[in-house]
């Protein structure tokens, strides 16, 4: 039982608080939040001892790991701080909103033998992970296109965009990583395309978009769409769908149940979507503590690892300068 | 082409008329309604010549054959005019309400080289026929199981009822002959029950049923269910399952198009089904033409013969016993 | 946290253990297996120590409840030492093979406050309990057809067969449950019939089918067909439709993942369906324990009673007497 | 009956030949072809004669209309000839390859009361139909993003890719047409990209790209994303989504027929969609005849008319001038 140390008890840090506490593999040691009472709370819930500080967890010798679920701009340090400690790590995307930071925690870290691994859950999803599998066994040939639709079910409060970092680093973070999944090989140009349609006040306020449009291209050609919105009524919308030369493969959405409704009006009328990544990628988030413990206990390498998330921000870094400049921008024109 | 006269100017009849006008191997001869003015109608809706009696079809050296879609009590009369006249004979559905009749109409027509075909529609859907060629081509294994869902989508008028000569002998003979095209082999016991539950009237008055389940077996044990109701708000249900050692398929509904809706009461709902069997079987009706103009040119076994309507009527009679006696009936307690 | 002691360590007790191990309102208290390392296994396992024996777990202080899942014959014997301990229960089906024993086991905890819950997991399965919520909405009208259909994935071995007690109490018993909770009304009339055709030995050696179908008929007329198979290589086939006046409801398969495939020779193909109760029904039998913490903590009524698990029994009884005699059986038959 | 001649009898003038002939409101009045014997086959077997020249069908009194099948570059002269002798128009896509010979037709033809018709079909397929029908209805609310997906089933030869004018002027023009018919509003930015994937040799030799994406956005921000792929084994992909902020609406491929298959393998697998064109848009071409009898005898306007002919081409110059400089293209850049 790997015993994990969960950082942050915000709506997520709850979450995989009470997935650690139920995985037959690991053990959920203790949780930490800079808002003590969130922290008791969690603890009381999942019957452990809160930690006082983040320094407490780092030098507790019951601790193996810790999940970082804390506010996007304290996952660098932390990072750092488990390394230094030797503790294994998962943290949740993004590393961080600038890119300067994350380049400077991947020297700090460059060469340690601590296990890293980034909360890109998709990639743990029973469904994309067929696709991939998919793909990967030839059963569709050479794969030419991948369209990636991505839609949350509801605009978040202002109070969240705000600290979010943008829609392309909170949201479509996620769809750069899949497509990078996906692809199989690294996009080297991309287009990005975005407007403030949900709610107008956005784009005058905040400089923010709610609604989007990628084309990603890697360098033999292969193509991918990525399409964002931050409202779908009929709930969390999220499909994959891989193109290749002898088949097709899509993983579709998932439903709460599969009860089809008849009448005079319509015809095989199902539930609206799962609402939200709590459900829908519940079996993702479990299986994510899975591959951690075999990273940890096995040394099996990440499926999602820290360079991948240092990648997805560069694809963001490389679509906002697109949407900005109206063209097709080259990946490598960030990096450099 | 094939000229062939439709008998009969009500619903079916005008039907296959423009049908038959259509056909890329047929050719509407003329048409005859016992009732002048709606063969005159449809006659120049199709620009043709209405007939002014059945004789006159008959003896008309322009007309190769006749498609029979008058009134129940005419149709073994006109099969036996048409045998004896030498046209090629395709007839609607039952034979005759009673079978001493159609037993009678079998002795006499019996050895003739006429082609006679039933219009079991049925057999000729894609759909359905897709499902007995995977059968056939051995991709389920043996078959074990059918089951048969039949209902359509309104009750109708009381005068229909009335005429129609009961539930299992007006709707449930297209799923009996349905159970034996698929069965592959002959049902030898049958188990009924019907209710009056749409319409308790009808119970009462016609001693007549709306919703009913059967179901049959072979001599080798294979199962057959059907249900039948005579309402179905979402439309005409028309699906046939065949399951066996290693595999099932299913024939399912027909939408009018594959718009699918969604929102935030529900995902991926379609329209209602094709009202009813001129919507849902129009290209089974073309097919249909199709089987009896190679019937007709090619000298083809008709895919549904005069037996077949015969052999559809003795299981709709078993049907009625065990209803009556509420017990399995063999089939052979009603031919003997 | 409900304490609740596991009888039985089998397949199906292993899996209630590690279920109430896990469920965020219960806890397991202790096993207990006829065969010691079996339950010394399960014990480890889940980090509790085995009960040297079931009287142990009845007197235990630290015990609520019991689940028992230990063979059939034990059922009846469990219930009554469990009423007479003052332990709540959840029982797994059938209370006993024999209706006389059943009956016993009624009369003597007649009375009793203590809260009895059977196992009949499907009543709890998130599609078939909206299909009932459906239902009881108003939004199919008035019920008149209900059709289920229950194929498990594989013939079960000849041992299982043999004590099994019967292809209509082991297997159907959860149909003829299911047809109860549907129906909403006691069904009065049982026809069924039975080969065995998947192994056709079954028949001679042990007088025993394995593909099955059935009819049933409440007193206001609704009409119920199932249809069973031992083996279905698609997956376990689990599907409940509901058909009324004004709407239809199918609480269809539930597969694994939303991939669907697409080749030169077919399109969306999905993954064989989830291979047996263990996996479909996973989210069920949570939710059962979710329902028995409120049946004891909040004197819930159960969903599925003592009384539920009798009549099932009593309508697998009337089956066997119909497929005997080959007639529709009044239920009033074998309960006089 | 609108006697309507039709000019061109290669593959798709010999369907629009046997559809207009088979039409209920339609008369097939002659075919020509420049290839005298193509003609004289498809008037043998529609039963008409061969017109010699397209003079002379211009000149007849016994045609009303002309539909326009022959190659390309012929369509501009003989719509002006059609307008000339006063005959309707229903004339293939595109116009012509090139925008200034279709600017100057339009000039040339300004101001006529002659009803001419283009033929995007896809406008009249009963599922985009009803996608946009809900759209116009409300039911979506207002659109925000569209999704056309668009891939041909196998890529044409050689000799017809020399000819074609470009992926974008040939097959793209249809999804340029379709993204306008759903937008409501002019797309005033274009991106593209292409690749030749299937056969890189089109890239080197041809300078030609068989798979593509596109994103279109409209002045008010509606987002567009096309993808095309000149092959697609699993047969014709027509697929087209509307998301709006009260609902989404997908008008999903069209299967030959609705067989299901189940195996040890595999669930729900349905046969490949529809081979191409002729199949999969057969109910369009007749609702396009439909729509043409009526813009001629009832002086309705034309669902798709010249000018929307016109536009969809300045989407595919605009696209190929983005796809050149690899930025965003202003559709006001080609126009001016």
């Amino acid at each position: 039982m790997l015993r994990i140390a969960v950082l942050g008890c915000g709506r997520i840090g709850q979450m995989h608080a009470a997935n650690v506490a139920r995985h037959p593999r690991a053990k959920l040691a203790t949780v930490y939040d800079v808002h003590a009472p969130s922290a008791e709370r969690v603890a009381a819930a999942q019957g452990v001892t809160a930690a006082a500080n983040p320094e407490a967890v780092f030098a507790s010798p019951d601790v193996d790991a810790v999940l970082i679920a804390t506010a996007t701009p304290t996952h660098a340090d932390y990072i750092e701080m488990a390394v230094a400690a030797g503790k294994a790590v998962l943290c949740e995307k993004p590393i961080d909103l600038n890119l300067a930071r994350v380049n400077a925690c991947a020297a700090r870290i460059a060469g340690t033998s601590v296990p890293i691994q980034l909360g890109f859950n998709r990639r743990y999803d029973p469904g994309h992970s067929a696709a991939r599998a998919a793909l990967l066994a030839g059963d569709i040939g050479d794969l030419h296109q991948v369209i990636i639709t991505s839609r949350d079910p509801a605009l978040p409060p202002r109070a969240y965009l705000e600290a979010a970092g943008g829609l392309f680093r909170d949201m479509t973070i996620h769809d750069f990583d899949l497509a990078r999944f996906m692809l199989g090989e690294e996009p080297t140009e991309v287009f990005a395309l975005g407007n403030a349609l949900i709610d107008p006040g956005l784009g005058a306020e905040l400089n923010e978009v709610d609604s989007a449009m990628f084309i990603l291209r890697t360098a033999s050609g292969k193509q991918c769409h990525i399409n964002n919105s931050r409202t779908a009524v009929y709930g969390y919308d999220q499909r994959v769908e891989l193109m290749g030369t002898t088949g097709m493969v899509i993983s579709d959405n998932r439903k709460p149940n599969e009860l089809r409704r008849y009448s005079a009006m319509q015809t095989e009328a199902a539930a609206p979507y799962q609402f939200f990544f709590l459900e829908r990628y519940h079996e993702a988030f479990m299986a994510e503590i899975d591959g951690f413990v075999d990273c940890v206990e096995k040394g099996a390498t990440p499926l999602a690892s820290f360079e991948d998330g240092r990648r997805a921000l560069i694809l963001a870094e490389a679509a906002y300068l697109s949407m900005r400049e109206g063209r097709m921008v080259k990946v490598s024109e960030v990096t450099a």
